[in-house]
């Protein structure tokens, strides 16, 4: 019997989940449609929940979060201020075209360097709901988000854009230049990490990545993981400065890994969220809406 | 009577200087090839010589700096250990198919984050020759050259990628998606270095870039200038940091001017030195070196 269908849907990604009236998976489909190609086929988003997930259209409600709100999504919904929780969440649900969509958040929306998340805010709950004490909470990827959450609530994040800065120096800057292809190398990053977390000077301190290859120092396959750790070094020293209470990595494969060895390096114990925080999210927003 | 003639042959840049027995200029070349341009002729580095300052050539001696000791250049030369002062830059002069070269300088060669430099060290002496105190010079560009003198002699550099990562963000980031051109604007220069010179958090920073023009709080021909602002904000924050004695830009035109507005803007009073630093610093290591 099923209770619930989530989806998480993202510029690029699209996972959904089917569950039973306790919350648990019953089925799960994970290689949807992002909004960027569900939104560009003929029957639009719609369409794109045929053909993916069709024969779980049974008048079950459906919930979904990530980017799908946003002015490129299925329908743009407006933000939440802080601090938020599941309840604000659960009351702010969008019902479009028999859908309810989760909206995202906004942090200081009038100072000077406002900030948005489509998406992590339900993963943030997913961790809360299971029992998560709070704390700071890192979402790796191409732009990371760090958030501070506490009693319950989320209350503050920023995002960095450490994963597209990487790939724009890698392919757009001279520190590209002398980069061979390699296996991947844990000491060149851990090199980079140590370099990374100085005082502050990321511009000045990049330039390393170039000079020690030059003076063959730093192998042709190393370059790549030296700057990428040079960049997450610098990341998780800037953020772990505001850390209190726990840390918490919501993420998976090498990149979360590579996020707690920095912090690890740090002196900081963080842990690897189990997987699943979104689906879990989606669940409790459902729950305190109503909806299950 | 031409006493020298002094070349600052850059990757992209050649200006050539027919001085007479006192220094003074007698004649100038500004617009001559580039190492990148010249290496390429048939006739290579000699023809881009006899091409542009042929009639010039009757014996007098040629001394040049810059990119072109290089390993794209014409003579590879080896790098110079600080601290250096013009006595140590003309006793290490390489002479080769009848020029003479001026080599550049390394700095921490065996540290984290070696550093190297061509051409910076002959404007920096010329700035010392002139009765400059020392202090902190820095010299924008592409890659800006952040370095510090004291008595006579050039102590501690650095090199900071603030122009290369401002285009790589520009073209291959999101934060260029919303950039429209503009007549330039000084107040959203500002409004960056403001937001730049805060705790080092750079990679969370510039994501406001993004933030601040979807919510119509800066303009699409704003995003660019403030982006800049950023990044000089931010490397003029950090650089600062370092500090002491006079602080004297080496620069001409708009950049110059930025980098003078975002010193000011940090309480911090910068001199941009006047235009010929390259030169006053070529015959000054002429003269050190007997050549004059």
């Amino acid at each position: 019997m099923t209770a619930l269908i989530g989806i998480d849907w993202g510029t690029t990604s699209f996972r959904a989940w089917r569950m039973g009236a306790g919350g648990e998976v019953l089925d799960t489909v994970g290689d949807g449609p992002g909004i960027l190609a569900a939104g560009a086929l003929p029957g639009g988003f719609g369409q794109a929940l045929r053909d993916r997930i069709g024969d779980w259209l049974d008048g079950t409600p459906i919930i979904t979060s990530g980017m799908i709100t946003s002015r490129n999504g299925w329908v743009e919904t407006p933000y939440l201020p802080l601090p938020l929780d599941a309840g604000a969440l659960a009351r702010s649900l969008t019902l479009h075209e028999g859908i309810h969509f989760v909206t995202g958040a906004v942090s200081d929306p009038d100072g000077p360097a406002p900030d948005v998340m489509r998406g992590e805010e339900t993963e943030i709950i997913g961790h809360l709901a299971e029992g998560g004490e709070g704390g700071l909470f890192v979402l790796p990827g191409t732009h990371s988000k760090w958030a501070w959450a506490e009693g319950g609530r989320l209350t503050a994040f920023r995002t960095v854009m450490t994963g597209e800065v990487f790939a724009a120096l890698r392919d757009h800057t001279i520190l590209g230049r002398l980069i061979q292809p390699g296996p991947g190398s844990d000491d060149a990053f851990r090199r980079g990490v140590q370099a990374g977390q100085g005082d502050g000077a990321l511009l000045a301190r990049i330039f390393s990545a170039r000079t020690l290859a030059l003076m063959d120092r730093l192998a042709p396959d190393q370059i790549a993981d030296y700057l990428s750790g040079l960049l997450i070094g610098d990341e998780v020293a800037q953020g772990a400065r505001d850390a209190s209470g726990p840390v918490t990595i919501i993420g998976r494969g090498d990149l979360a890994a590579r996020y707690q060895a920095a912090f690890t390096m740090l002196g900081i114990d963080a842990q690897i969220a189990p997987p699943g925080m979104a689906r879990r999210g989606l669940w409790e927003i459902a729950r305190m809406g109503g909806l299950t």
